[in-house]
């Protein structure tokens, strides 16, 4: 199963495609991860909203139509940003969910503290903390840049372990 | 020329077209105003925001597909409201901003204030005031309701009275 994360934003929005499945040593595990591809979609800083959220949602369409992700995984919004920032995001995941939800993938949100606790397994871990356990997660040979591609491989992560965990749940009923 | 005024909301967006031309009376001036159709876009509340955004595009697309407004115009957010509404009205927004794109509209946005001064001529009119000039202005027997509806309807003269302040200004110069 292919999961696009998602970190939104109207100016630059972070993308990561992670894979989870049984690759290499079937010893090592029947879940492991396997990092696709990752970057940003940018969009000129003097365009007007009206420009930059087709060019986003065109991007994103793209990105769904090449891996054809099973999910959506979207970042929640920090409720300490203030609402102008809001409505900026707001725009953003908007348009997000909408791509999303055109390509048919089913969609999860994730705030940041769960994020951090499926990746790091401790909700107040830094950013630091969560970059190197991306990196250790995908088998990478370095710290992904920029810090909104490295977020939104992290949210893919998060939506892949949410899942695994729901699974031993129900298997466990 | 029509132009389509939009209230942004995830539980309700209200819409109101409004169309600019000589009609009726030559003698009445110029630019005079015709209310073509109005309304809102409801989802219901138990959805999801990844289903209930897909509704509010489809339903601004046929709006979009039928009447081809030359221009769309959008409230821009009360800045009191809290940080969770401002992503909820940005969410919603961010639909309609695309939506207009890709039909090719102009876009236009425009403050409470600005539409307030642009309907009433008075900055710090009422709710009701605006209203009561809403259906003077449009020759209508009744105030539109919803809300909602009454808004867009606002937003949308408020962008023919702007251009015609504009006109007036370029015509001078």
């Amino acid at each position: 199963m292919i999961v696009l994360g998602i970190d939104p934003g109207t100016a630059i929005m972070g993308y990561g495609l992670v894979e989870s499945g049984a690759f290499g040593d079937p010893k090592q595990g029947a879940e492991q991860l396997r990092m696709v591809e990752y970057g940003v979609l940018l969009t000129p800083a003097n365009a007007p909203t009206s420009e930059r959220l087709p060019m986003l949602y065109d991007g994103l369409v793209k990105l769904l139509a090449e891996y054809k992700p099973a999910a959506v995984a979207i970042e929640e919004l920090f409720f300490n940003k203030n609402v102008r920032t809001a409505l900026a995001v707001g725009h953003a995941r908007g348009v997000a969910i909408l791509a999303a939800a055109h390509s048919h993938a089913h969609i999860a949100e994730y705030t940041p503290l769960q994020v951090k606790q499926a990746v790091v397994g401790y909700g107040r871990a830094t950013k630091e903390q969560v970059q190197s356990m991306v990196k250790i997660l995908l088998n990478m040979d370095h710290i992904p840049r920029p810090d909104d591609a490295a977020d939104a491989l992290a949210i893919a992560i998060c939506h892949i372990h949410s899942r695994t965990y729901e699974n031993l749940l129900e298997n466990r009923s």
